[in-house]
């Protein structure tokens, strides 16, 4: 841990996920501790994956690297790995938004429309959901969005747009190391300037991932299927993003 | 009936509350029997309401008279008026998605989402729902309509664009005959010069309707809830609507 910054104990605030610390000496930063529970269907089912934590931390912030790395640069909330699992990361006040951006249909949408497993779609699809856990996390539309108040139209046109980059983007760098990117959710935290800024994670927890040869899945969904060794798919993608990372950096230079 | 406009026997489609039939020798119309036939939970509920055919063709028709009579024109499949409960139309190919326009919380958006029964909404919130009995008619999103492959970008613009203009026109009329329009579903279909044009009614089934004194519902809602005097409540509709038109008509003169 790096010595510049000290966590305020106890937690702030811990999710299914992760915990929250304040920083001494820091109100404009937070760290950011990943766990390595793991949760699905609204924390109905619950488990620990070994180095789920630490898989997660590294994954996410390499994959912040890339998207501020980028030529349509996004900006995140990463500021500085700490440790294998703690990062500072830059306080935002959150939206209550999940925001999904989806290349091919799985999970709950061909459940709730007629699209095919596995179907591609020519343009990618762009949902909102409210986050509110008593209400299930509903899909919500651009006018829905707009009175709940937690969003503009200039917010919803921004987070639409940067939804898409981050799809663009990530798509790309998956496909260089052989894995498709079905589909993924994010999440976006108002900075005290007024700026959207994407928070939480981007990870196999947030992600649908499959091998491009074997159409294997390396996400959440081994854990959420019951499909078994997710220890490893977390493992498997976080080889192929450090090597990805390392060879764009190298490449750079 | 009109001599000059026969049905073809048997009816080529039956539905909740109303039968098409094809028109001898007018292969671009239909005509549209509205029954008395009441159901609610999509299905699940059914019953019969004297005079309800009557009332709804009459209501419906002259609210697509008030649509084409407006300064800003909606076309409607409305043709001609034959019998009580029978109208000849435009045939076109229906677009597999119900339209909702709502000025005010109630019914299944309360349960969805975080809005008090009875909120007034700043701007009205505009739904598309993809029309799919074993779906459940689930609320879809704008790429979402778009995937399905039901409508084009180009479409959406003019049904949310129509849309609006129905709620403004319909909201002002019904505004002075007492009446609070809290929300209503439209159906659109595509004639075959490629226009889009609304279809199926507008009436006590598909609007929500409150007296404006009073906030007593004036619509099938009295069904769904079990308020009783369904038919008192059409019938108070029919009587000032009528009377609204023929005021519009004669001011005009």
């Amino acid at each position: 841990m790096n010595m510049d910054y000290k966590k305020v104990l106890p937690h702030i605030y811990e999710g299914k996920a992760n915990r929250l610390y304040e920083v001494e000496g820091h109100p404009e930063y937070l760290i950011i501790e990943r766990k390595d529970d793991i949760t699905a269907g609204n924390g109905a089912k619950h488990d620990t994956i070994e180095d789920k934590g630490f898989y997660n931390n590294k994954i996410s912030n390499q994959l912040f690297w890339v998207l501020r790395n980028n030529s349509a640069v996004v900006p995140t909330h990463f500021v500085q790995e700490l440790s294998d699992c703690e990062t500072l990361i830059q306080k935002t006040n959150p939206i209550k938004l999940e925001i999904v951006v989806r290349n091919i249909a799985t999970g709950s949408i061909i459940e709730r429309l007629p699209f095919d497993d596995g179907q591609e779609f020519t343009n990618p699809i762009f949902e909102l959901y409210y986050k509110d856990d008593a209400l299930g996390d509903p899909l919500i539309n651009h006018s829905e969005a707009l009175a709940l108040g937690v969003i503009s139209e200039r917010d919803y046109a921004d987070i639409e747009g940067m939804a898409l980059i981050v799809n663009d983007t990530l798509k790309e760098f998956f496909n260089e190391i052989g894995i498709i990117l079905v589909d993924f959710k994010i999440e976006v935290g108002r900075t005290p300037q007024g700026d959207l800024i994407i928070i939480d994670e981007i990870s196999p927890d947030t992600c649908r991932l499959w091998d491009a040869e074997t159409r294997k899945k390396l996400d959440k969904d081994r854990f959420r299927q019951g499909l078994g060794d997710e220890a490893g798919a977390y493992r498997e993608i976080y080889r192929r993003v450090c090597e990805q990372v390392f060879f764009i950096v190298f490449r750079d230079v």
